[in-house]
């Protein structure tokens, strides 16, 4: 591909060196950049082709860095990253050490704000332009801002309060009506009936929390983006800018299927096409059997309700929202709305399965305290992505939430080894529970083919030994025990390996035994080693003065960045290669 | 007093077999009934007098408890609390194991929700109207919310779902322009502007969100009331109705000053005087010494700025405020906001000092983490009402904090054992730090008259010996600490006792010394005894392979409720007593 253009630009000053009618030639080769790169190396595609016309009309209008510009989310700022300095090492975005797939502030000034989670640009801009106004700097704030993003409590809190101060905020609302999935809630109606305000002399919302409000323009239509954007440089105040794109624009395939398209892996850069790999003979996604089973719990008892804040798809609650349309609801990104609708329906005797991210459910750790555990009611948290997920990166690992949860009264705590176990975890979390409970498991496939086995109740809090050997017992929790399992069957080591199951509550009774019958104890877990499993298994020890020594494997407490699950685990030190050299060495000793 | 009608109504049935034209002399009574219990129990006045009119109107009107009423934070439930059988009880209010001071479900039937922090109702009553929908119960669900909880995050996300629902969903705004402290915000303002959306034919935010608005209507007046509640009645799908009450209402003083009879302490129940008690000669609160000491910093520092969601007055926040009106904030109750907002300050190199009461952060944990610790930006936390808090009970204790903080990469806590060191660690905090850190203290007095001394920085993570001793040493974090060094001092202990400052960084140099000069530890926290404190000296001593004996004092892994802070500290076994003891028992061991 020729880039006669696009190769030029290393900066934003270089881009404001080009006539604005040579622009749309920079949008038609960063969007075929951005399709090139990412239909080999993966990552977010529809996001950032959406806004490649409103990514160079800002670059070229307003002066950044000096002025400031906050991307919600981050999903949407490839071309961002592509004209600030980082074409060339954009073919290394996501991987172990390459750039991040969001923006970072440590990886250029033209990165702001460090985003991932939805929904902190505008309180961020503001905060920003807050510091500009009480120093007397004369810039500019943005925050561009999705319409799935904008619906979700914090964004309203940040409107809110910048509504009545008189900062210089711009507020872009990218108004694709989508986010990952479909846009959902009242207000995404509301921007889809949206016209010109001055048009139809009709209020608006916006205008209702004193901003200013312009639009809705076509975010494609550069001419008009840059007029209008020059008239919004020209003003101060808080005010916003709705502005109309299609997410995928420029890939008929990525317009059509805007979910699929979102992130879809490996695609032809021509057609488009996505060449689904045969994966029926792999053991399915842990998401996978989670939407399923939900599907067959919820057929045979009518309390069970699906809740997912703005991730059917990726939590496979759409399976379902498909099936029972009626008992399977996405709330949008609303994590927090989400705990308490279901902590709601929990007192009516209904069984909500809210399914979060485990780093979203960070969203929402006040209403797992207050509304649900405070008042036993049996919510049944399915955290998924729990872990380290790899090429997301450090704003997505679910690495803390053992530990944020353990010292939450009246929580159950359970982490399934296999598909196998989660179904029964799932299973017996909805045969009327008298407490909440909290069922975290990992991103991706587990090991298990012949996972549709008849359910069985699991004893809450009971642990269970999958393997016995002498001197050495490992412990683990979730499914980072097949890891054990495997390696102990492959490399026929006499270890015994216990399958603790639940976190809390915890089992103190085979602690016992494992204790008085070996020297050693390892426990590992794919989460913080603050506050976990390993924290857990001392503080019994201490408490009963076992004299054993205890070896703690667990992610260190250090933000762990961006790169393929399996690099993160052996940064980590929760990789096989450790566990069997920690073996080894204490077999010698 | 006399209480011809009151006195007869055990349940709302028997208020509903009073005429209409009875109502008002219950109202009357009613609100001489709550003046004269709180006059001399104390408890949360004005929110309550504010809603007699309207309590009384709803249990008339609505067939409680088969229609489902939630009342959002619960501070204006003491009315409802009279009328569905707790009138006898009701002088037990906030006592140990009297009534809770908000709705509680197991108190009774009528308490839907239990309530404490704001802006949960819409959720939770969605969820009920949700589940009757499912079961084909016909049913009404009311959500009684004020104009401040409304205007926060999670009740936003609410109503963006509710409005495309077609639950039978009926949100009563209640606006009195007032949270504890004034209400703030954009739509605080809109709110005030806003007529009945038929006379002035302009739209209106919530009919913009798909809600049914009617109003505003004056909420004092019943007839009106009871007229628009049965209209109200006869509808279905999500509609508000705006309502206009005055905070206080009933007692002079209290509508004139409502930010101090929002919970006034004892007061004449005829005048409404109160009289302030002398406390010239008493230590200052740890509110009062954190108000004047961000002036004091702020005065030499001019990047300090104050932040507050919606706690001016309870954090002190207040004096900045006063003094520094462009540099201290009241953000509203948003906690995710205000702790991201002090972000986007920090990267522009402000020193926020985000003032969040300790059960609050709870909100932010998800800002806390990603927007702060992750981007290593220097915001310092000042969590107010750490530990156990008193008569506020479960949903107000802060009990977690060091527990889920604990966990957090990059981020130093800190927990002052007195005044003079609050002072010191609020002045290090603002001498360039390179991490955020939060500082956790208490609610109330602590023991130092003469604070007011002059600064000195605080090496970070460095504990520091208070009293030395031989064979047990104590090792204590925060305020309790100062229990201990009253406890050694007047039973003259040969104990050692360490303050150690800080949980993070963990004073490992010091904890050597101790554990190689002590055969037995204790260690004790105002917090969880999960994950805090003393399983960091577990872990330490494990991963050291120390066999010192350890004995962990901290709150136990079960939810306290609601008591003077001193009888829960017993409970918690964490009283002067306990230690007393427990030292006593090792010393002759």
């Amino acid at each position: 591909m020729s880039q006669t253009l696009l190769s030029q630009i290393n900066s934003p000053a270089d881009l404001k060196g080009l006539d604005e009618n040579e622009l749309p030639q920079i949008a038609q080769e960063l969007r075929d950049f951005i399709i090139e790169v990412v239909a080999t190396k993966e990552g977010h595609l529809g996001a950032s082709l959406g806004v490649v016309e409103l990514t160079i009309a800002l670059h070229y209008v307003f002066d950044t860095p000096e002025d400031l510009l906050v991307w919600d989310v981050g999903h949407q700022a490839y071309g961002h990253k592509i004209l600030t300095g980082r074409r060339d090492v954009f073919r290394t975005n996501r991987d172990l050490n390459g750039i991040s797939g969001f923006p970072k502030r440590d990886e250029s000034v033209y990165d702001t704000f460090g985003v991932g989670h939805s929904s902190t640009s505008i309180s961020a801009a503001l905060g920003m332009a807050m510091a500009s106004q009480l120093r007397g700097i004369d810039r500019k704030h943005i925050a561009v801002v999705g319409d799935a993003s904008i619906a979700s409590g914090m964004a309203f809190e940040a409107l809110n309060h910048a509504g009545v101060s008189d900062a210089d905020l711009l507020v872009i609302l990218n108004d694709n009506a989508i986010g990952i999935d479909p846009a959902v809630g009242a207000l995404k109606d509301y921007l889809t009936k949206t016209k010109s305000g001055k048009e139809t002399g009709r209020d608006n919302i916006f205008e209702s929390l004193n901003f200013d409000y312009s639009g809705p323009i076509d975010g494609h239509d550069l001419p008009l983006l840059l007029k209008e954007l020059k008239r919004q440089k020209s003003l101060k105040g808080p005010r916003l800018l709705h502005v109309r794109t299609t997410k995928g624009k420029g890939l008929k395939q990525a317009e059509i299927d805007q979910v699929r398209y979102h992130a879809p892996g490996k695609f032809d850069k021509i057609t488009g096409d996505i060449t689904p790999a045969d994966t029926s003979l792999l053991p399915p996604k842990f998401q996978e059997v989670f939407g399923n089973t939900i599907v067959e719990l919820a057929e045979q008892n009518e309390n069970i309700i699906g809740i997912t804040p703005a991730m059917p798809t990726g939590s496979s609650m759409k399976i379902m929202m498909n099936a029972m349309p009626d008992r399977a609801f996405d709330v949008g990104i609303a994590e927090q709305h989400a705990v308490t609708l279901a902590a709601g329906m929990a007192t009516q005797g209904l069984v909500p399965f809210c399914n979060i991210y485990s780093t979203f459910l960070q969203r929402a750790y006040d209403q797992v305290i207050h509304d649900v555990a405070l008042q036993k009611l049996p919510v049944v948290f399915c955290l998924d992505r729990a872990g380290l997920v790899g090429q997301d990166g450090a704003t997505h690992h679910g690495n803390f939430d053992l530990a944020y949860l353990n010292c939450i009264p009246d929580l159950i705590i359970a982490a399934p080894m296999d598909a196998i176990e989660l179904r029964n975890m799932m299973y017996t979390a909805q045969l009327g529970l008298e407490l909440p409970i909290a069922i975290r498991y990992p991103r991706g496939r587990g090991r298990i083919l012949n996972w549709q086995q008849p359910f069985q109740k699991l004893p809450i809090g009971q642990s269970r030994v999958i393997h016995l050997g002498t001197k050495i017992a490992v412990l683990s929790i979730g499914s980072i025990g097949a890891m054990i399992d495997d390696l102990i069957s492959d490399e026929e080591l006499d270890v015994t390996h216990v399958d603790m199951r639940f976190l809390k509550p915890f089992d103190h009774d085979m602690l016992d035994d494992i204790f008085e019958q070996h020297e050693h104890i390892i426990t590992i877990e794919d989460g913080t080693i603050i506050g976990g499993l390993g924290s857990m298994v001392v503080d019994y020890a201490s408490a009963k003065a076992y004299k054993n020594n205890i070896y703690k494997l667990g992610i260190p407490d250090v933000f762990i960045q961006h790169g393929p699950t399996k690099d993160l685990h052996k940064i980590a030190g929760i990789d096989s290669e450790t566990v069997y050299n920690l073996i080894s060495d204490l077999s010698t000793r």
